[in-house]
C-alpha cells in the first residue's frame, strides 16, 4: 500500500506504526481524539491525514502536532462477507449495482478511479442503510462507469428491477455512474410498465476516500424514498453543495448540469418530487406523483431501436449528417433546435429539405430545446410553421433532448409507424411532458 | 389592417371609429384615460385592447365599459423619416441592425412573426434612446431571423462594428435574433482584437406587439452599457422576468438558457459582468473586465474555419459519424462529453480509436461539456487518461460547447497547425476560459 499524496512526516508516522489504508487508527491532536480508518490521499493538502467515520463520512485532519497509532488492522478482503439485514420490521429494498464511482476506488497503478468495490462493501461503508431498510438482496448483472452503458443495458436493468419489485421487495435502489444516470433514469421511466413502487437511482460525484464524498449521504437519503409512498422512478442526489438534504427528481426530468459538483443532478421544467433529509424527513415539493401500491405487478416493457441520432441545430451545421444516418438504416431523430424550435431554414444549409425528405419517408425528426428550459412552440414564428407544418418535424414540447431521444429509442421499439410515433412522442407518458410552465422550476 | 385576436366588441368600435392599428386613441374606463398607439393583439385575452404608451410599454386594458376614440391616424411608413439623435453632449453612439424579433413585427398574412421593421423605426418605438446616446448612424448589413446566420455574417458584423468604433463612436450596439445571439457574442469576443470600447449585443424575446415586450427596456439597458468603461463584447437582456434590471454578460460566458422567458440569457461558470437598472444605475458584478480607453484601434480579425463540427456523446452514439465528417474535408470537431469529458470507451461503440485516428491526421477534437456547467477534467478517471492522453483529445477546460465551436472555427481559420490550435484552444484568449471555479455562478 502506497502512502501516494502524503507529506514525508505522515508518511513516516505510518510507516513507524506499521499502519495500511484501510487500518483502524486513532489520531490525537491536543485535546481531541479521532478514531476511523485510514483513507488514501488523492488531492488536497499532503499535510492532512485523512480518515474515515463510524458515520461514513471522511474528514482530513491536520497532522502538525498531531500522533498516531494503529487500532485494528484493515479486514481483508476476503475475510469480508458482511451479513445482508435480516431486520425483519425494516421494509424489504433489492438493490442493484451497475458501477461508478459509487462504487469506485482508486486505481493505484494510474492514480485514477476505477470501478473496483465489491457491492457489498456498500454496507460496510454506509452502515445506516441497516438502520432504515431490511436489504434483501444485491444484485450486479454488470459493473462499468456509465459513459459506457447503451440501451442493451437499460433493458437488463429494466428487467432486473420488475423481478425484483415483483419478488415482494418495496423498492429498488439502483447505483450507477453519474455521466449517463440521467439517460438511464428516463429509459427505466419508459420501461417500468405498471410501476406503483418507488425506483431509486443514485450515484456519487467523488469517490469514497475522498473527504467531500456524496455516497453515504445519497444512499442513506435512497433508502429514504425507498421507503416513502412516491412509486415513481427518480434520482436522489445531493440538493446543496452542503450535506443538508438530497433531491429526489422525476427520471424524466432530471439532468447532470455540473461536471463535477455534488448537487450537479436539477430538475428541468419541474420541481422535484421531494427533498430528503439524512435525518429521514421528507418534504414532498411536487405532488405530481403516482401513490405506492404493494399489490401492482411490474412489466419491463425494454424494447429500445438502436438507430437513433441525438444531434443539434447551430450556424452552420451540416444538414447532410441526417442522410449520413439514414444511409446507415438509422429510424429516428432528435435535433436539439435553437430557442423555441428553430434549424437553420432560409440559409444555404437549410435543414428544411433534408428534414421534409426524412418524414416523408416515414422517419420521425423530433425537436427538443437546445436551450434545456423551456417548451417548444411550433406557431410563434414563419420558421416554425414551415418546420413542423411544411417539413413534418415533431414538437418535443418541454422534453429534455436526452429524454426526448431515449423516448424515442423507445417508441421505435415498439412501432416503426410514423403516426403512432408522432402520437407517442406528443403524448405524457412518464412525467416527461407537463402541460403548464411552473415559473419557479428555472435554474432550480 | 385586420382586428384578428380582438373580441368582436372591441373590433366593431374600432370599426365604427374608423380606427387603424398603429393610430393614436385614447380609451376611457370610468375615470381614466389611457392614451397610446393601438396594437394588434397575437394571444391573450380577446377582450383586452392592447395600445403602446408614449414610454414604450405596452399595456392591456379590459374593454368592458370602455370607449375608444381616435386621436391621430398612424404616420404613413413613408412619412416617417425620424431623424437621428444630434445631441453632441451625449456619447456617441452607432447601431448595427441584423434582423431578429427586436426589429419584428407580426405577419398578418401567417399570425407569424417576420423581421419586418425599418432600423430606424427603433428610435420612435424606444424614444428614450436619445436621452442617453446620441446615435450617430444606424447600419443594417443584413436582415435575418438568427437561425439562419452563419461564419460569414460573423465577419461581417466584426468588420462593420470595428469601422465603426474607429470611426469615433464611444460604442456600437448591435440588434440580433436571440436564437444565435450566444454564438455570435463569442465570435465576435474573438473576431475584435484589441478591443476597448463596449460591443453591446441585444435581442428581444417577445416581439414589440406584445404586452410583455422586452424590447424597450434591452435596448435602454444596452444604451447604458455603450456609454459605460466595460469594455467588452457582451449580452445585454433581461436580468429577471420582471422589468426590475438587464444583465451584461460575457461574449463568451453566456447562453440562452430558456426558450421563451425573457431572462433566458445567462451567464455560465462565471458571474454577469454587470446589472444595469432602467433608470441608468450600472452595478459592477464582475470586476474583471478590460476598461475602456477611447483611443485604441481595433481590429477585425474574423476568418473562421466553416468545416467544424459540433456534436454530442451519448449511450448508443456513433463514432463513425467523424468519419463522415472528415471525409467531407472538415478540419475539427468539438464533442460535448459527458460529466468530466467522457465518451463512450470501453463500449462496442468506442469512440477512442475514431478520435485517435484524427488528431494523428492533425485533426482537433475539443471536448466541452455537456453539463455546460463546470470543467473538464482530463485526470480523475482512467478512461478520461485514454481519451486526453493517448488518443490526444484537447481538454475544453469551462468552455461552453457553443463557444468551444466557435473558438475552433476561428483558430483554424487562422492556422492548421495541431500544436498551435491546441495552445490556442487551451489558452484564455476572450475570457471564455476561467482559471478558478466560483461557487455561485451555478445556476445563475
Amino acid at each position: 500500500m502506497t502512502f501516494e499524496g502524503y507529506s514525508v512526516k505522515i508518511k513516516n508516522a505510518l510507516e513507524s506504526q506499521k499502519i495500511s489504508v484501510g487500518d483502524l487508527i486513532e489520531i490525537k491532536k491536543g485535546s481531541k481524539t479521532y478514531t476511523g480508518m485510514l483513507m488514501p490521499r488523492t488531492q488536497g493538502d499532503s499535510n492532512c491525514i485523512v480518515i474515515k467515520l463510524a458515520n461514513g463520512y471522511n474528514i482530513g485532519i491536520d497532522f502538525r502536532n498531531a500522533s498516531v497509532r494503529r487500532i485494528k488492522p484493515a479486514k481483508k478482503s476476503s475475510e469480508k462477507k458482511p451479513a445482508l439485514s435480516f431486520d425483519k420490521t425494516k421494509p424489504q429494498v433489492a438493490l442493484i449495482t451497475t458501477g461508478g464511482t459509487i462504487t469506485s476506488k482508486i486505481d493505484y497503478e494510474t492514480g485514477a478511479v476505477r470501478s473496483l468495490i465489491k457491492p457489498d462493501e456498500l454496507l460496510d461503508t454506509t452502515p445506516r442503510l441497516r438502520e432504515i431498510i431490511n436489504l434483501t438482496e444485491i444484485s450486479s448483472p454488470f459493473a462499468r462507469m456509465s459513459e459506457d452503458m447503451n440501451a442493451d443495458d437499460w433493458a437488463k436493468i429494466a428487467k432486473e428491477t420488475a423481478r425484483l419489485l415483483n419478488k415482494g421487495n418495496k423498492s429498488v435502489i439502483i447505483t450507477h455512474g453519474t455521466d449517463t444516470l440521467h439517460y438511464t433514469a428516463a429509459a427505466l421511466s419508459f420501461a417500468l410498465k405498471n410501476l406503483h413502487k418507488p425506483v431509486v437511482l443514485v450515484g456519487a460525484q467523488r469517490s469514497s476516500d475522498r473527504g467531500s464524498a456524496d455516497t453515504t449521504m445519497n444512499l442513506v437519503c435512497s433508502a429514504y424514498v425507498a421507503t416513502s409512498d412516491i412509486a415513481e422512478v427518480g434520482i436522489c442526489m445531493h440538493g446543496s453543495i452542503n450535506d443538508d438534504y438530497c433531491l429526489f427528481s422525476r427520471g424524466t426530468k432530471v439532468r447532470k448540469m455540473h461536471t463535477s459538483r455534488r448537487d450537479a443532478f436539477r430538475p428541468i421544467n419541474e420541481l422535484p418530487l421531494a427533498k430528503i433529509w439524512y435525518d429521514g424527513k421528507i418534504e414532498i415539493v411536487n405532488k405530481n406523483y403516482k401513490k405506492r401500491n404493494d399489490s401492482e405487478k411490474v412489466e419491463a416493457d425494454a424494447k429500445f431501436e438502436k438507430k437513433v441520432a441525438l444531434l443539434k441545430a447551430y450556424p452552420g451545421s451540416d444538414p447532410h449528417v441526417l442522410e449520413y444516418y439514414a444511409s446507415k438504416g438509422y429510424k429516428g431523430f432528435v435535433i436539439e433546435g435553437t430557442g423555441l424550435g428553430h434549424v437553420p431554414t432560409k440559409s444555404k444549409n437549410s435543414w428544411i429539405p433534408v428534414i421534409k425528405k426524412l418524414t416523408k419517408d416515414g422517419i420521425p425528426v423530433v425537436i427538443a430545446p437546445q436551450t434545456l428550459y423551456g417548451r417548444i412552440n411550433p406557431n410563434v414564428y414563419t420558421n416554425l410553421r414551415i418546420l413542423f407544418y411544411d417539413a413534418g418535424a415533431i414538437p418535443g414540447q418541454d422534453m429534455l433532448p436526452e429524454t426526448a431521444y431515449v423516448k424515442l429509442c423507445w417508441a421505435l421499439g415498439h412501432t416503426k409507424d410514423f403516426d403512432k410515433i408522432k402520437s407517442m412522442m406528443m403524448e405524457n407518458i412518464a412525467g416527461e411532458i407537463t402541460s403548464r410552465s411552473i415559473i419557479n422550476a428555472f435554474l432550480m
